[in-house]
């Protein structure tokens, strides 16, 4: 590639390459679409990156990401203190905020706790939930974390860390995805709906 | 989504979901990833891109991108003017220069004939070929344009229009692609495939 369009174009695609979803063979097509598309996409998405840039910050309460902080979530009055839900990084917020099940207030870790990537209760935002937490008010901490090893292991360790503060912890439950079918589920999963089957 | 991360994060979002490859839930992650490497990703790529939009610029002779013009393949000394290369876009000059096995200079239409899509031929950069062609000199024009019906109807067009100019019109080889198994070829490769078999 090197000397057919010049390095302004290939590092342009070196960077698309690093977005997830991007390989190098789609950065390419990504590059010659925002190069024909200057005007409309590229020029638009160069200024959207550079306010992104400059202006979002890491909400100093929640660990949320947003152009004020507190963030939007943390001083918005008309959510309800007592519930406090635990989600391992912003993208899980997001995901529980377009469910729109509930109005409470995030606390966001920024990972889980895993010891084979060297990921220690110091390195998540755990002192400041913490820190939340004993300020009092919290009634219900909700731990929406991945239901896996490592998400199962931080919950159960926040659980132990919240203990002395009377909050009551809760998780999310485990079943058959809505609209999934049976057939095509794993045996845990299957087996954990069965467990907590309810009457109909 | 609207609210809980300012609309600057949604802009860039909406602007990522419009490349190729990415859709509204990848763009989402996309863009999570890029707040979070702000210093080694999002700022550099905001760059690059405002370096390609004000620098790329569309060749005059052959409709290739550079931050030059005549491009880099135009004004490159050592390639052979007698051979002309026919491609439909710059993705296919590219992929034609990665597969480095000629050394011609480029012609990129910009597309092929479609009348379904309402391309004509004054939609295209047919005119600059036949101009070029005129000019003498070149002594083959490949015709490296798609296999789709689109694309073969621009290679006839143009062969016709350049029959008067005595340059040889051909056009790539239809078969096997190498590495391919032929189970999952369609009929109509094989078939070209065996009529222009070659001895061993």
């Amino acid at each position: 590639m090197a000397g057919i369009a010049g390095p302004e174009i290939e590092r342009l695609i070196q960077l698309l390459a690093r977005l997830p979803g991007l390989g190098p063979r789609s950065a390419r097509r990504a590059a010659l679409h925002l190069i024909r598309k200057r005007e409309e996409l590229l020029g638009p998405l160069a200024d959207a990156m550079r306010v992104a840039r400059e202006r979002i910050v890491t909400c100093s309460v929640c660990g949320n990401i947003d152009t004020k902080n507190p963030c939007s979530l943390c001083s918005d009055p008309r959510r309800d203190d007592s519930t406090l839900v635990v989600v391992e990084t912003v993208g899980d917020l997001w995901a529980l905020e377009r469910a729109s099940v509930l109005n409470a207030r995030y606390h966001v870790l920024g990972g889980a706790l895993s010891p084979l990537d060297g990921v220690g209760p110091d390195d998540l935002n755990i002192a400041a939930l913490i820190g939340r937490v004993a300020a009092g008010g919290v009634k219900e901490v909700i731990l929406a974390v991945n239901a896996t090893v490592d998400g199962q292991t931080t919950a159960h360790y926040i659980t132990e860390l919240l203990s002395p503060y009377g909050a009551k912890c809760t998780r999310l439950a485990h079943g058959v995805p809505v609209g999934g079918e049976l057939d095509y589920l794993d045996e845990g999963t299957l087996a954990a709906a069965m467990k907590s089957r309810t009457d109909l």
